[in-house]
């Protein structure tokens, strides 16, 4: 499996060989994956079997090479053992290895290849959020064991009952325990396949009992997700504003007692450059403040540029709740959202912003008369 | 496809050119989709095929008419563009063009009205909340969207396996990976047509733990929702309420950020003339603020009228819980109700609307004896 | 269908003529209901039909019997259309009414008595807790009903599509725009029979986004019922327990806003004569307020009564956490439950209080020295 | 069924009479278990017949020998009655005598042999969280028991309209009301089998409104679970935590009131020795206050002791949020962890407690220059 390493490619790699997923990850996946499955529809294989084996093949080179590019720059950094211990280390490495090995030890071609599905756990760590939902099941990891313990001993106990209920009239589907437990996973999960069926009358009240605690059970389970998830996300906004809050001048006036507060009232926004954020003639129901990067307000005369730490958007929540101008962005910039209720219990809780701010709304309707 | 242009017709439509749905809208779609369900019915089709085929034309020329009403309308406003790029103009614009273009482009006259099912969609605006579960998924679209992704990678990962240890033995229904993410999907989900079931036990330990999965994608997601919608209902009623509770002398009282606690704790209410609010012998556990309209309380002897600013229904709450009077509105009234343990929590903390209150009842009954 | 009215009887029901069920009204319920069932179990009815028929009229006149007893008494207190038009009244003259109607229409017996089933109406009003979902529903019948049209929507369109996907394929089971409904409520409801199963390619993937999009319905469903379950939970838990809160001495010290978090700590407990509270050994984790009635606790000499206003249990929350002593009611006792968690919160918030107790306890054990 | 009594055996269990479940338990219940599965497993069985009874064999004897142990230590103790009427007591003797009483009682041994599925319930009081899942189920028995009431009904009232719709149609399926029973339960549940299908099309929308309120149970079900759950765990937390807190001095400067807040705020966590609890490098979003055991800071040039009371892992929170070095614990120790987020809102509402840490940070740093 000979493999050129040409210099222009191998900057392009490198230098993105720190970063998880570069675009041409992303398209080497979902190529590899898509030929993968064309692989093993017989018709379409049968059409474009050449492209499909380039493709597959192609893609296979491009993760081996990734690999190696990331392996070198790690260990150039002395983080190598790191990095070879870590999720992303043992992804990349099984993409590049699974199917070449799978081979070399003589498995049949269409067979290997389908390990080329592992390429789809590439795009994991690029999930957003998926690190808030990790915490939240870590964090509820006792109860949902114990939800899952419960599952289980709910799935045993029937499958037994039932198979002791059912042998006899059903050999072939109740025969053994085992086959009872597929039933009960089934029956418990609320799938109901309808393969296999309790028909004794006892059978099929131990059935209804199952699927009544199928209910419960899933009722815990989500009871406990949806738990940890709110207090996840209370944690995770505040820690995205909290250090934008600081930077702010119109805050920096309250104590940090009150900051503490008005960070939980407050949402980050991160945009790229050139995206209108407000439209004029719109509904507004929050004001922003500039955390980080520029906007420009588009008047009817002339064109007005904010910066760091300025704030807009307030008229609508003062007045007339409809946007006055057009305003967007100039460059890549963090805003904070302040929603129209929090907004109103800021100003009732502090007056002297309140003030500030009408003051400044004051002077803006002046100067753009 | 000509259209007459009646001037009382179009100062109907006129009239309410502005308003996404007229009751005549309404009862357009409903004859509209119905028919076309008949159309597929074929008895029911042979026997009224004249009468179905007629009011399909009729709900057509309806809505191509309320369309161009609109559209100049608009055009009048100088509002073209917007209303042309608003999902109501699309909507709009779909009803209306749809079926003649299939039919144009020479689809089978049966197929081509099925396209009136998108009449259904100008309901859409109209449906109540609808505004607050959007925002839910707007704001929640993070973690959302990463469940999905997960619920995808699962399936994906799930059924390749299937494919790999059922394929022999289920050629026709696991042959090629495809037909086993059918498989994945309608397990993952837990609706379970079985169809398509494992049979290898390998295979059916997959399946099992697709199942258990399928649960715990579920619940996540539902806990992202119940924890977005927690936050957005409160908004939602705070948003309502702010406005009217300034408007009440009894909270003015108040300093602001008190007021900001109040509206936490009222819920506002919409009613129309003549509906009866408190009904005489009723368990009575709330009280009543009018912020707009009025009500008339009907006493034994007399009829008292009770405006704006006035307050009702508190005899229940402090002494025994029993309505005294009917109570019903004379004109389109806003109410604002405090719940009697927001009550009790209110006077609790502020003694002097307790006094207030106190004051008011006493004066009442005194009057009423 | 002639009725004697014996005295006793009379007297018997006329007592309970207000209340919503007697224990022979359960009697009855359960009898008739289950006589119903045996109705249409042809082996167990042809073994013993007498039986049956027997019972089923005996209930009928019972509850005929039961309808005209109460109509009497309200028409006395002068309630009548109250009672007739309330939801109880409508479920009493259905029980009563039902059957002899249908058999007078001369409707075939066997079908006549499955009206019986409407006697099970009558439990409806003694289920615990149901005013709490109903007020649940009710406040939360907005978003609740934008979620059944997104619903219906969905499930509409999708069976349009599916019925223009597969008619040519399944003609027999997506003939017709409402065979495909069933298929689509079916699916959505992720109930998944597998009596009508899409097969073509395109059909499946339509499918694949129902299914997915009922977990989405689903999980709105669930977080709106939730959020609005925990509002109602704390409410009516408030409810339950101001009234007695205030009447504890041990609270009065607290001014009137303190009482209102007090409050929220509480938990109220009904509990008959002669029932334990407290097993002596056993761990304890919360301490008791009496309300209402007496309770006795047995010391190794001696038993102490323990009257209204008197509170016990807190040993076990100030050292160790072993419940000292056997305490049982003497009478039927309302009782309000303060957590050990709130017990410490309040005790930090209140510290004359955590003296009173201190005091108290140290009194207690130097005296059972 | 003799059994020897050697005393190391004997000492071994004596050592663990009290215990809940011994290593040699949970092997036994695992061994006993699989093979119970096994003799059901008739291939398996035949080839190894020898082995399973003797495994099971064993196993009964290790559980009888156990119980017997059991009951005399408890009767040493005196406390007999207390461990024979507790749930401990009767899973013990459930599983020492009922194969045996099965056996006397002259059932197949097959059949008897399958009650040693009731082994698996000796696992139950070590599952972790258990005690919390069962508070939220009495807390909310109330709301549970009402929405299973409805449930119960629902299905009633629809098994017996779907009797009498379908009765004719299939008279296999929906002959008698137990029957449609059947049916009602696996819909309800959305389970959906398929064995039993409605066909009529009034029948359909019987099942379509099942489905519906399906949803609706399920969803009633999770949010009363869910409230409940968020409840219990803030409580189960506040409790693990509130003893330790007192403990650390750090803490002891703030008022009771104050320190119910910290409580509430923290995390505790049971760590073995020799256990990494920061790794160098890594991210942190919190530190620790040691509430028992000690822990060692492993520095460039020395590894620093900190003990009781000592605090780390500031050093992320205040600067950048890098771990600077490893810390891991030396014995078993109690942790209590203070996320980034409370942190800031503690440091924010109480500055003297800002400024300890910033000494201590300052001090330390100095102090490994």
């Amino acid at each position: 499996m000979s493999k050129p390493m040409f210099p222009a490619l191998a900057q392009f790699v490198a230098a993105t060989a720190g970063r998880n997923m570069t675009k041409a990850a992303y398209v080497a996946v979902t190529v590899g994956v898509v030929s993968m499955v064309l692989l093993t529809l017989d018709p379409a294989y049968e059409a474009a079997h050449r492209w499909v084996d380039f493709l597959l093949w192609a893609c296979l080179v491009y993760f081996v090479f990734e690999w190696l590019v990331r392996l070198r720059h790690m260990a150039r950094q002395g983080r190598l053992g790191l990095y070879m211990s870590s999720s992303a280390g043992l992804v990349d490495a099984l993409g590049a290895l699974a199917v070449p090995v799978a081979l070399v030890l003589g498995a049949e071609p269409k067979t290997a290849w389908l390990l080329s599905v592992l390429w789809v756990l590439k795009v994991v760590p690029g999930i957003p959020g998926l690190r808030q939902l990790r915490r939240v099941l870590v964090l509820e990891s006792g109860p949902l064991l114990s939800v899952l313990v419960i599952f289980l001993m709910v799935v045993f106990l029937a499958s037994v009952a039932e198979y002791f209920l059912e042998r006899d009239v059903q050999p072939q589907t109740f025969g053994s325990v085992p086959a009872a437990l597929w039933w009960a996973v089934v029956t418990l999960t609320t799938t109901g396949y309808g393969d296999v069926v309790p028909v004794t009358p006892l059978g099929r009240m131990v059935a209804a009992l199952v699927m009544i605690s199928g209910l419960g059970v899933f009722g815990l389970w989500t009871g406990i997700l949806a738990t940890g998830f709110a207090a996840e996300t209370r944690r995770d906004n505040f820690l995205k504003t909290w250090e934008s809050v600081s930077k702010v001048p119109f805050f920096a006036a309250l104590g940090p007692a009150a900051i503490a507060d008005v960070t939980h009232m407050l949402r980050t926004m991160e945009l790229p450059a050139r995206t209108m954020i407000i439209r004029k003639g719109a509904q507004g129901d929050c004001m922003y403040f500039i955390a980080a990067g520029a906007v420009e307000v588009d008047l009817p005369g002339k064109k007005v540029q904010l910066g760091e730490g300025a704030f807009f958007g307030e008229m609508a929540l003062l007045g007339n709740n409809m946007r006055g101008a057009n305003v967007s962005t100039t460059k890549v910039s963090r805003l904070l959202v302040l929603d129209l209720v929090d907004f109103r219990v800021l100003m009732a809780r502090h007056p002297d912003l309140a003030e500030t701010i009408d003051a400044e709304a004051k002077r803006r309707t002046l100067e753009n008369k």
